[in-house]
């Protein structure tokens, strides 16, 4: 990977006029920048947002093993046999696109090669700790300022980290699959609560209207918070059934979200939630500079931890220390 | 509730005399006092700060049904007629203490009354967003720097919240229950990783010694990272059947945490990210109230989703006017 990266402000505007007009390599190195979160990265997602925003976005998730990579593919070759262009970010360690990062990089640069409407990234979910969230959040911003139409975001619903990845989505699909027990019962509440669409993938085996029964069980007992009722879709994805009333559940939801202000009042709480979340990332950061460094904070957490240190002296003399710098 | 709170240093020091010769009463308003995050609460802390962490924490998880209350109940039971004193906190929403709050305090002040040596804090789960495992924290440290030896945490294992506050542990028992499905399989990774010691209650059932079976399956699949592999213990907590097996299992967890300084390496981790939590915190606040108040944020979160401010710049702006303030 290029680790010799533009820093001026010429540099930037170049690269986003690049990705702007469908150069692949502008929007990979972009995306890197971003994902690195390295001091330019700043430059670019500003350069990138004026022309963000318009693209639909979709969050797949569900257990390992639901199909969602599958079904992320069928839904991208979909939009593109429809003239659509397609964004797809994978942040699944069980997808073949994370699963290996060899392999991963492989596919993506063969679809990249064959298909230039169509850009794969998959997102590492090591070493960025508490962070997935946003830089997902930043990727995304940057593949929409390519000029896609649709985002596809594709996480494991297993964690917290990715139910916030899936609240970047406009649309957000939770996969569930028949003959996984009582699954529906041990989904997390969490995951539940975030599902605009149910799909029931893998359709063809045995139990499949059971599931589907059971999500309309729990939709009558939980209600409407919102005043849309999730829909809930059965597909096979490795064959392609069932993606065509998939998508049709998807452009139902996007009509509900354009009327009434909907989308407007999604994104809007999205923002609020994400400005307060780059502040806090900021203002750790300043912390880190002035009076936090790792060495420190562990010098600290060992004063505390013998008792020679009373943190909650200690923290406002810290906080007065990085307001001063 | 009473909500004339003292201020005035003198008080909160004659309050936490107070507590630590054993008034239940003074003990209470400390409580409540750090729980509502007033403005004296780091002095509470701070007082209670060299009184704390003498006593062996105890954090209890499982899925909503497992038994959690009942088990709590009979370690409690157990650690007191062996004459150590104890402290519970219940922030599980399915157990009796927080299920319905008249219900919960009518339980807690019965037990007040009637055994000095045990308190028992139930705490909402709602109303606190985030901040759950914070104030979890800060209870517990008034409770310890009451004298009491054992310090049992309840928390039902579904969210991100309800992990960081079993973090708080010393030892962490998992507990699972026969005849759910396949339970251990689809127990959150992050459940089965901070697992110190697992419980099969309801251990009379049909299922025990699959489940059993399955977590060993399980532990030697995934190895251990810590040199500990955690015991799996069987119980009937209804009839009290195998908590005295579970106190010994606790007792070598203990001895094993004593031994090559782990304990303090353990303390001093959890140390390290609290001391960084409570920055964040700190640092939100001075956030909130220079630049970023809830109407500020709002009108900020409007004016980015209609594409009139771009977020990139707007918070280093905002991040700058706090760190003036």
């Amino acid at each position: 990977m290029r680790k010799t990266l533009p820093s001026a402000e010429q540099d930037v505007a170049q690269l986003i006029d690049r990705l702007r007009s469908g150069d692949v390599r502008a929007l990979a190195r972009a995306v890197s920048l971003v994902e690195n979160d390295v001091s330019s990265a700043a430059e670019v997602l500003s350069g990138c947002f004026p022309f963000s925003g318009r693209a639909l976005r979709i969050g797949v998730t569900g257990a390992p093993g639901a199909g969602k990579s599958t079904l992320v593919d069928k839904l991208a070759r979909h939009y593109r046999s429809a003239g659509m262009t397609v964004g797809v970010i994978a942040v699944d360690p069980t997808s073949p696109f994370t699963g290996g990062a060899i392999l991963g990089d492989r596919i993506r640069m063969q679809e990249n090669l064959s298909d230039p409407g169509l850009y794969v990234r998959s997102m590492a979910t090591r070493g960025s700790l508490g962070g997935l969230a946003r830089t997902t959040a930043d990727v995304a911003s940057v593949i929409e300022a390519s000029g896609k139409d649709v985002i596809l975001i594709e996480t494991v619903g297993v964690g917290q980290d990715e139910i916030d990845i899936v609240r970047l989505s406009d649309v957000t699909i939770v996969v569930l699959v028949p003959g996984m027990g009582d699954d529906v019962q041990s989904l997390k509440a969490g995951i539940m609560e975030i599902a605009d669409l149910f799909v029931v993938n893998k359709a063809d085996r045995e139990g499949a209207d059971r599931v589907e029964k059971e999500v309309h069980a729990m939709q009558s007992l939980a209600g409407s918070h919102s005043g849309w009722v999730p829909l809930v879709v059965k597909t096979v994805a490795t064959t392609g059934e069932g993606i065509d009333r998939l998508v049709a559940a998807i452009v139902k939801m996007k009509q509900w979200l354009e009327s009434d202000g909907r989308m407007e009042a999604r994104r809007k709480k999205y923002w609020s939630e994400r400005i307060t979340e780059m502040m806090r990332h900021a203002l750790m950061r300043q912390a880190r500079e002035h009076g936090l460094s790792d060495a420190e904070l562990e010098n600290h957490a060992e004063q505390v931890t013998s008792g020679r240190e009373d943190p909650y002296k200690l923290v406002p003399e810290l906080v007065a220390r990085v307001m001063k710098a």
